[in-house]
């Protein structure tokens, strides 16, 4: 275990053989996929994020408490605290990442003011527990006291990882202290309605080398699955999680975001105590979760009533949810497992999920964004009137805030810390499971391992990996050849080998210069669904490399409807940028309503269907061109008889 | 219009060349479909309902009221008071129906508590404007204080039409005058969240003769649809339909049971004021509705997410909410615009919602119900434990009672009164529009026209009418050919003939003993969704006459699983009681989770296919034999390549 350092690691410190990259070890160019978005968000975004903050008076409820002046007619919901905390993390990410005194200004500010509001014994939050407030603890099941400050712990623990010990480590400190002291064995035999409180220790206890952190993560887990949270009407003991025992589960379910923040917390404790038995369990949670409740985007949670997962093979492209904070969550999540593990389908479905959720949240500016991601847009523009804040950004609106505002702060932390996901490295092996242009310079066993990555992934297939410096002695380098990949092939100076999906592993005594590149074939593609998944019956999507594609109705001719498109799937996909085109066809004609049900007593004849092109663009990038109908699964013509 | 009449009429009123029937014009026979559901109505439901709510301690707060002892500590929600008067409502009914010693003192003590809550100036309400009580009319949006007067004053209606003025009616006298004063013109320039008002101040007109009942219903019309109602997070202006003024709306949208309680009470306005353009436009929301917005069922409302219709074609199975009371309310518009214009698809409709999710919200011993009547089940005996209070019964467990209970007593006041939907009236015809053994005697123009109907309907297709009594002169006899109905013949002294959907009018001065006979062929059929309709795509539905047939793992053989099972559409489909055989087919095996999302690259590959009889039965017995899996949209097999 991590214990005692004070080095700065990112983002999961994980014991065991592999471990994640350190925080000055990897840097995205800043023009690539994640290099651009990464200085988006370091131009536009916290400091939009602190804006609004401040406009609407989540910063002021802080100043409130700190002047004795807390009242409950303060700004926000209960958790508007974490946003603030979430701020700071992503604001310590960046700021171990490059110096940047604008962004310092705006992080000391952050800190003053919310240590001003530390309680004497640590507790920390600004919506319980001053005078004319409730009382602390008085409401576990909605209140987010834990929560949020499992997110100021968070932040502590991205500050110690890239910087060191500082006042926001300091009120951190004092809280998870509290924590521990109020809900330790013996104490409130309680837990939090919103998991987040687990990672945070766990993660605290690695950054900090406290094991005690971890025992009272620990304990968090084992007393949830129980039925100890009150419930009320409409939210159930499976929405909090607090239904079973996390190691009796067999599948994800309830609140989305609330599931997958408590799961990656558990991989956390269960490497950090040796626990097979709970990391078997999560794999196998993960492998049902992936196989019947997760959408071609990656994304996570096919119910807006709930948030939640719903059911094994309900996944409905109109009404998945697909939170932009689960599709973080399962990332943190993923990425646990991958390094518990060293198996590759972790790290394919990181990579499906940064680009097709993570990446479609933020529109290009960096000021708006996506709440939920759903696969089918009937309406567009729907529910969404310009400036301010609204419920769930529709209809390919992305709106610049919202009033439950947990997904550009969730964003803004992530995008400050994706190089982390660029690779891992063993005792002997540097690998590289996220690809962008930039550079990797990793210790291996005291000796620098040090390539250049040249790539326009996922624009272009091809990834240049070239050696800058080199151990001396043999070593591997590794990258993933991701499931999707057809057709893969590798080059080395060992020569060309044609690659099945999983590692590709190069071993040798590298030397400064040497070149290894992997051949990604990006045409488009189709994804066809299980037959067991009602909603998408007779439809399939289309893919390119990493990136699903979408229709919009801005791309259609005139005179076709949106809800009347189908797609030939026995007529080639072209590339097109870095969409596509397909044939697409729709009847000739509609008919009117007439009053009566619709459903017919013979199957329908076949109509005269019109053909067109069908161009289809990356769904990360979908509503940038104005509100649209959008769809991901496209339903499929009716194959000519015979054919 | 009925102006000053005291005459006893079911239910609705209306003026116009129709009318419905009166109280006393029509029964059903014991044993029949419907009057089999009215005899447990009256042995067991009423008095179900009412010691739940004397257990849960809604009449206690009524009581309270009456004691002036109110506190916010009351039980249940503020609507609770609305279960009361829907009970009243029933009992009404069924008092009209038959003398009852055992349910008259029911309603009697019923009456008095309420009454004894009454506030000098006519307000009537337990949440609200009462001495430890928020005031009155502070919570327009979500308080439900003038949706609980609607109830009180339909109640108040069906006493009218069925006995007369007495203590319960001028209890709703001075509720509804209240109203008026207090929501006139000049006065509070709001409305109520939730519509109910409406329609019960216009048939309020109706049955006491006073227009400024009308007027008031009127005014709350016009006045919805201004964006009047503060709206919080969650809950948008469409939920509560005050987003577009109901003449300019092109379809039903919001909340499903607010939306169809106000075209309700719209169509009667439009009547009785002779307002042709709001009467047309409800007619076009009607048609785009049941055209793009209702389930083969005739269940509306595909979001459990604010209890909402949704978009076109969205019409998810799995997800379907069909609230039983909004069938109830959906049967209460479309009666009236049946009787507007007298066109037999809206009779159509109200069959089809009738047989289909009232029928389906109540258990066989009227005791327990469910609340959403969705058309796909995955889980068995989900989220529901046994005896108690619970959300939404599933898993084809019905629940005795509910925590927003508003299905059970919606559902007694309509059973006590479906014997009203069995005809209605013009100057010279008698038309049967709901089918069922019993008899009927209208009064036309003075002449009484008596006939009695035998039919084991919808177990068998054929209606036999008898005439008992005829007027002394020339009248028509019409019976309704329902949509679905192929092959349709009639048999009447002037011979027999072939028929097509719509009405079947026999001409003639008619005799005693002369027969009327309506062949239908209720062989089992296909009923083929739009393709539109996304989440119903590439599966059929199974009718039987006006049954909607549904499949229930309970009779799948061992080895299949509910999630595999397809159905062969070449086969022939098998009348098998008031059910059906079809030809199901399964994989032969189903792979296990890999941890891989559920898509492949190549189109599935056909599969080994077991065959096996895939027995249905009526959707509205669905979880009778307990809980189960059911789906009434069973996926198609792949065709044969060729075929």
């Amino acid at each position: 275990m991590s214990t005692e350092t004070k080095h700065p690691r990112v983002p999961v410190d994980a014991p065991g053989p592999r471990r994640g990259l350190q925080i000055g070890e990897a840097a995205w160019d800043p023009e690539g996929f994640w290099g651009r978005r990464q200085e988006t968000n370091a131009a536009h975004t916290f400091e939009h994020c602190a804006s609004w903050m401040e406009r609407l008076g989540w910063l002021e409820n802080f100043d409130r408490v700190a002047r004795g002046e807390s009242t409950v007619e303060r700004a926000g919901w209960e958790f508007a605290d974490s946003e603030v905390y979430k701020l700071l993390e992503g604001l310590a990410w960046e700021l171990g990442r490059r110096a940047n005194p604008r962004l310092q200004a705006l992080y000391d500010s952050l800190v003053a003011r919310i240590g001003a509001a530390q309680a004497p014994d640590g507790y920390q939050g600004t919506a319980f527990g001053h005078p004319g407030l409730p009382p602390r603890y008085s409401n576990m099941s909605e209140g987010h006291e834990l929560y949020n400050m499992g997110h100021l712990i968070q932040a502590a623990v991205a500050r110690l990882r890239t910087y060191g010990d500082d006042a926001l480590v300091q009120v951190a400190r004092r809280a998870a202290d509290h924590v521990c002291r109020e809900f330790g064995e013996g104490a409130r035999a309680t837990l939090c309605g919103h998991p987040e409180i687990e990672v945070a220790l766990a993660e605290f206890a690695r950054a900090t080398g406290e094991e005690r952190y971890r025992e009272q993560a620990r304990i968090f887990l084992e007393r949830r699955g129980r039925g100890t949270l009150p419930v009320r009407v409409l939210l159930s003991a499976e929405y909090f999680q607090d239904d079973t025992p996390i190691r009796e589960a067999d599948v994800l379910r309830g609140h989305a975001v609330r599931a997958l923040y408590l799961s990656a917390g558990a991989v956390d404790v269960a490497v950090d105590t040796g626990d097979d038995d709970l990391l078997g369990a999560l794999r196998r949670q993960w492998d049902r979760t992936v196989a019947r409740r997760t959408f071609v985007t990656g994304g996570m949670g096919s119910r807006h009533q709930d948030e939640g997962f719903g059911e094994d093979w309900e996944l409905p492209p109109d009404r998945a949810y697909c939170e932009t904070c689960a599709g973080i969550a399962s990332v943190m999540f993923s990425w646990r497992l991958l390094l518990a593990t060293g198996e590759a389908k972790y790290a394919d479905l990181i990579e499906r999920t940064l680009h097709n959720v993570v990446a479609t949240g933020p529109s290009e500016d960096g000021r708006a964004f996506f709440y939920a991601n759903p696969l089918h847009v009937r309406v567009a523009g729907h529910e969404y009137a310009g400036e301010g804040v609204n419920m769930r950004a529709e209809g390919g609106v992305r709106a610049p805030w919202f009033d439950v505002s947990c997904c550009p702060t969730n964003v803004s932390r992530t995008f400050a810390s994706t190089q982390a996901y660029a690779a891992f490295v063993d005792a002997d092996a540097l690998t590289l499971s996220l690809y962008g242009a930039g550079r990797i310079a990793a210790d291996l066993g005291g000796e620098t391992f040090e390539v250049r990555v040249d790539t326009a992934y996922p624009v272009e297939g091809r990834v240049e990996v070239t050696v800058e410096r080199a151990p001396a002695r043999e070593v591997a380098l590794r990258l993933r050849v991701p499931g999707w990949a057809a057709d893969a092939r590798g080059t080395s100076p060992a020569g060309e080998v044609a690659l099945a999906p999983g590692w590709w592993e190069v071993t040798r005594a590298f030397a400064p210069g040497d070149r290894v590149v992997l051949d990604l074939d990006l045409s488009p593609r189709l994804a066809w669904p299980d037959s067991r998944i009602d909603a998408q019956r007779g439809t399939v999507a289309v893919t390119r490399g990493p990136l699903v594609l979408c229709v919009e109705s801005t791309d259609l001719p005139d005179g076709v409807a949106f809800e009347d498109v189908l797609l030939d799937a026995a007529a080639p996909l072209r590339a097109h940028g870095d969409g596509a085109i397909a044939a697409g066809l729709a009847p000739a004609s509609a008919p009117d309503d007439a009053g009566v049900l619709p459903f017919t007593a013979e199957a329908p004849a076949a109509a005269e269907l019109r053909a067109f092109e069908l161009p289809l663009v990356p769904y990360h990038r979908w509503g940038a061109r104005g509100p649209a109908q959008m769809r991901v699964m496209i339903p499929l013509a009716p194959t000519a008889p015979g054919t």
